[in-house]
């Protein structure tokens, strides 16, 4: 059932087999499958992560491709509150590792809060990233284009940016290496940096090289009308014209509640083995939270690979199920 | 574009990156992002795979409880299309290895067949596997209720089964054992081996533990209406009430086509890489084909895979592409 300030002390004396920390595709997907395999599960999402940003989910199989990820991730909410699992909306502050139980406690409101501590059998970290966008002085202005023609992931939607007039927005000189790559798409290829770091002279030479302009004023504004993303001026007044653009400034992971576990982590990335386990034996790791490729598609089997390995655990230390009346019925025959 | 035996000839020249083995969710999901990586693929599908059969996809994100197997791959062959993917219904019946490319052999039309060969850089085994059903006088019987009521997939469908009184269709001693974790979802099961095979006395003791009765009269047929199985006629006449059934017996591969190369094989499954890639660096297996579980959410994730590892592999191999006109400028202003 969906929890809120209103009834979740219900759930507080509950001890779920599963608590999934983050509403994506990873993890509904997982919710999905532990409430099908007959466990209990609550799913805590803090909201507006990446997937709900996404106005086209263009690769996704069985979508059409102009369903949003806001659609992807209603749908999903709705199937696992029909399976009887548990959603609230909350951020989840800190998880303590109790032996037998984890113990979650999140910040429900984020005004008059208050701080339920839930506890669980296992953990499902599916809390994912958060991009980092260009930092004007009016971020409405960003938003209006980001997950539009403003995009922060190649693999999605470079099919989306193919031979277009593509501004390529960085905040480190290792990036702009993407241009390189995203050149397999369009190679009409504009980097700014706005002069958040210098460039080295290598580097310049290698844009000149591919003939891809270099832009290091800063930004004034993004320019455009019903979130198509026409251009960019630059602070010195000065316009250039673009039809689409990649956002490739890095990501922060949503990752604090984890920081009293010693877990196995590479970067920002939690290291898994091939049923996402991560180095604590009752904590999973799914989608971009991860190592692997961010794409929805690969959450979604995430979900399915942690939820199958803590079934059969549970499952295998179960008492059997008997048919028990049948066995009566056999006894009275004896 | 839909190939038939009017119109393959077009591409009977043309070297394709990747053609696909199977129009399942695994090569559908391939297809996709092959075509958004700006590469081109042919689908082969022979028809009837084991989504195909599947009334309701259960535990897929985004999709209705209700969504049938038909339904996600006719979505995932327009959205194919749709990419100017190719696609062409027909049976693979030979791969060679001709060192950069491999020669498809295909079967096209069950009457009056044509035998077209297409050549491409990578091969992508996403062929599936067939679920062996009890072999009856009247099949017609069988299919009435498979993928309604009478399951294959206890992870898919455990959770419809729950405290049902089920059968278990087995052909196989080691099969019965599917019972004990059946029972994690009901404990009312009734398990039927046909007579195929005789049951060692150590395994009818155990069924007799947990209540199980065994039936090995063969069955004369299923009963039931309106796709729903409502029990067993047996042969010597007598009948066994049911509430649903799940079929253990076992499945085919497809994937006759590959015994001309040398791969890696675990039993029938093939043995992957991270990235699905088989022990031919230009083959990659996809979905129940390859070792792990078998759930359209993998097959899914396992397409993108494939793909993404096709591409990064062509696109390094590819001549930089620069921007001429803006370089041409340049030299012009020097």
């Amino acid at each position: 059932m969906k929890l809120s300030k209103k009834n979740l002390d219900q759930r507080l004396n509950h001890v779920y087999d599963a608590i999934i920390v983050g509403g994506g595709a990873g993890g509904l997907s997982a919710a999905i499958y532990l409430q099908r395999y007959r466990l209990s599960c609550l799913v805590i999402e803090k909201g507006r992560g990446r997937s709900f940003w996404m106005q086209d989910v263009t690769n996704y199989l069985g979508f059409s491709p102009h369903t949003s990820g806001r659609d992807l991730l209603q749908k999903g909410q709705d199937h696992v509150l029909s399976l009887e699992g548990d959603f609230l909306r909350g951020y989840v502050e800190d998880v303590q590792d109790e032996g037998e139980t984890f113990a979650v406690k999140v910040k429900v409101g984020k005004e008059d809060s208050s701080y339920p501590v839930f506890r669980t059998k296992y953990l499902i970290a599916a809390s994912g990233i958060i991009d980092n966008l260009p930092k004007l002085d009016n971020m409405q202005n960003v938003y209006d284009y980001a997950g539009y023609n403003l995009h922060v992931c190649m693999i999605c939607d470079g099919y989306e940016m193919r031979d277009k007039k593509c501004g390529l927005f960085v905040a480190s000189e290792g990036a702009i290496n993407t241009a390189f790559v995203l050149n397999w798409f369009t190679p009409y290829i504009t980097v700014f940096t706005q002069g958040l770091f210098s460039v080295g002279e290598e580097m310049r030479q290698k844009l000149q090289e591919y003939g891809f302009p270099l832009v290091e004023t800063p930004i004034q504004r993004f320019l455009g009308h019903d979130h198509e993303m026409t251009g960019v001026e630059l602070t010195d007044g000065s316009t250039v014209d673009l039809e689409t653009g990649l956002v490739s400034m890095g990501s922060h992971y949503h990752n604090e509640y984890l920081q009293a576990i010693d877990l196995n982590w590479k970067g920002g990335n939690l290291v898994t083995d091939s049923m996402c386990r991560t180095s604590h034996p009752r904590i999973f790791a799914l989608g971009d939270l991860k190592e692997g490729i961010n794409q929805v598609s690969i959450a979604v089997a995430d979900g399915t690979l942690a939820a199958t390995a803590i079934w059969r655990e549970i499952r295998r230390a179960a008492p059997p199920r008997r048919w028990e009346e049948h066995l009566a019925t056999q006894e009275a025959v004896l």
